[in-house]
């Protein structure tokens, strides 16, 4: 017989079950996550997070999160670069999986949300599941990348990016960090060179809490950001050689000072932001600078720096960075310098799936939460999948001006539980749709 | 019976004898200690040295001078914090001897005049005399001092300055450089921890030759610098604390990057120069300057720096300092960064004995060498020294703008014999001198 009638029921399946995460088994459970690399900011003294990727902290952190996943009822595989996938079963079980989460590698100074949040928080959803004895119809998957800062090995959304193909494996398994140490060698000390292959096969869908990492929400008191992309990005390592001289006796017409043109292009990244000819959105920071030989008393000859420059649309992104690159040159005749540069990365921008952000708003409406569109100032893994499956992203907003990469970063468990609960909406509903 | 008759020969005893030096084995001397520590500069592809103190090259080039000096027929003592002595016995082996030296130690991109000359200078001299088989009044000292740049334990001047009493042994022992070696074990590893009390006997006078690290010589076509002291030094050490931050979603209003406080910093230092107002003579350097963590997408919270002025007058240098640390105080304001500086270095300016710079003028005109007065931009033992007993230094003129803590250092074997010839004048004329 077949059925006619009204359309299928747009409230997500999550919400018209009544299912409501379990707020205070989340906080405590990015409690306990947090409180693996933990340390104490000598500037501020707050207790802060730093689990660089495959260190130490990394691979006990990784064990911590792969027990809580098996604790959950979860099958876990991992991959040849370290990137883990905790399989919860389906009704029909050979449909294509739901995926969330993120990754739990952090910056030398973090705080306890960036990732962690996306990754326990498809956890929770997974354990709110279970309590209600809920089986959907696709699997789902809760996944955590490798390396998604790009802090230790330099090349962000690493694991991410070798499962979708962007990056190939014997390249990331090249990558080494400051002191020389390899990935692949790193990954195997702590015992996470999985045995899996890396190609990840195309998911149903990709949806990944994280927090906004930025100011737009709290200010705009929004409960939930649905987020229509990530912005485009651009990062430049420069290398400025000069003339190394004694201090003491040259006079300034006779140097050639790598590092006064370093902060001569620190400077011009700020000016270029309130020009405004880029809108208010472009973002310049310069992250490294490091001054060789490096004594107080020798006019250096050699400054390494590095330059990220974000913008969410990659045309204005493009006319920035040409604008740089004439700056560079300029600064460099002008200060008699050196001054190459590599494009040690580039993203154009990236639009999500605008099925899932309808997800998100329903999602959002039905559970009276304010909700906001949103670009991402940050790469996330989300992106790298967005190429391989629809995709999108629930920002939950942050105190402090959104403050991140930074103990002070902090969501409420309210702020926390919300995002967590549209994303439970969100999976729920992508895994009863229909097809293969 | 008693002498009447003209007052004694102006004259320096050494060109009132005909000596003159080898100019050739000089350069030889020269290029030999030169091989040591030797290194290819990355940027320039030209040799240069780095004898780093206490380093195994610095080992092996002071076990290089001290067999020279043995070839020479010298006594050799090392004291407790490594300087070393070469003693040349007097006519009057009681009297009080003449002094002269420098030092061997390097900063890690160096040149091989910077020091060497003086020792080597001092070493041609004895080796002369003996050719000549002239022995001296007084007995002579050929020096070389412990970590004269500071370039790897932080202190400049260390060995002399211990040697005359300004810093306590126990002190100087306890220093550490970067990787948290310590001074004393640094000088046993490699051989030189010596038994000879550090206490310096106050010499009867000390003469140092050294390139002037500087392009006024050259600049004006003068063979030889009669330098009349040693300009007032001052260094801070930067410590600027802000709060690290998303590089890609922080906008740039609420940031508070202590990067950017540096590259104002750095900037306001050659304003300040370039104001003019304290004369064309000051010199202001940034040496070091490090980013923490140093993360291409993350605002520093951290950056470390130094600050090196100089003078050749201390009230003018005091003034300039006070205008400096108001400038720390308003940048780190307008930037919301903590500013902290720590003055890690400060010397008065220097006057060098009147004598020493009558006898370097008189040599150079009995030899046909054009001379100038000149201040010294650049701290030398002979500062040290000056506080025991009658002091000067004869300065050699430099090739490329006198350039120098780089590996285009380079004297020509006529600028250095110059010098040499005139340090032999000045050394054989005070050796002869009456008195205790």
């Amino acid at each position: 017989m077949k059925m006619t009638g009204p359309l299928p029921d747009p409230l997500p399946r999550g919400e018209r079950e009544g299912l409501v995460i379990d707020s205070a088994r989340l906080s405590a459970s990015l409690e306990a996550l947090g409180r693996i690399g933990a340390y104490t900011d000598e500037s501020s003294g707050l207790v802060g997070v730093r689990r660089l990727a495959f260190s130490k902290e990394d691979g006990e952190g990784r064990t911590h999160v792969v027990n809580e996943m098996r604790a959950a009822g979860l099958e876990v595989t991992i991959d040849r670069i370290g990137n883990v996938y905790g399989r919860r079963r389906g009704r029909d079980d050979r449909a294509k999986p739901v995926m969330s989460g993120s990754h739990i590698d952090s910056v030398a100074t973090a705080g306890r949300f960036d990732g962690c949040l996306g990754v326990l928080g498809a956890l929770e959803v997974v354990k709110t599941l279970n309590a209600a004895k809920v089986t959907t119809r696709r699997p789902l998957i809760v996944a955590f990348f490798s390396e998604e800062e790009g802090a230790r090995f330099g090349t962000d959304m690493l694991g991410s990016a070798v499962a979708v193909g962007r990056i190939p494996l014997e390249r990331a398994y090249g990558l080494t960090d400051r002191d020389g140490n390899v990935v692949r060698t790193e990954l195997e000390r702590i015992g996470f060179l999985g045995t899996a292959p890396v190609e990840l096969a195309a998911p149903h869908a990709y949806v990944e809490c994280h927090i906004e990492q930025g100011p737009m929400l709290r200010a705009a008191n929004v409960d939930v950001g649905i987020v229509t992309g990530v912005q485009a990005i651009c990062w430049h390592e420069l290398v400025i050689t000069g003339r190394s001289a004694h201090a003491g006796t040259t006079p300034m017409s006779l140097r050639a000072d790598p590092g006064m043109a370093a902060s001569r292009v620190q400077l011009a990244l700020r000016d270029l932001v309130r020009s405004g000819r880029f809108t208010d959105q472009l973002r310049a920071t310069m992250g490294v600078t490091q001054f060789h030989p490096g004594l107080v008393n020798v006019v250096p000859n050699r400054v390494v720096a590095s330059v990220d420059i974000r913008h969410p649309d990659d045309a204005v992104l493009r006319r920035a960075e040409a604008e740089l690159v004439e700056l560079y040159a300029r600064i460099a005749a002008e200060e008699k310098v050196t001054l190459v540069h590599r494009q040690s990365a580039r993203t154009p921008d990236i639009a999500f799936s605008p099925k899932v952000q309808d997800l998100v708003a329903k999602s959002a409406a039905a559970r009276g939460l304010s909700a906001q569109r949103i670009v991402s100032g940050a790469g996330h893994d989300c992106q790298e999948l967005a190429t391989r499956c629809p995709a999108g992203m629930v920002f939950v907003p942050g105190e402090y001006d959104g403050i991140s990469h930074n103990p002070r970063e902090f969501s409420t468990p309210k702020q926390c539980a919300d995002g967590v609960n549209v994303l439970l909406d969100v999976l729920t509903a992508l895994a009863e749709e229909e097809g293969p």
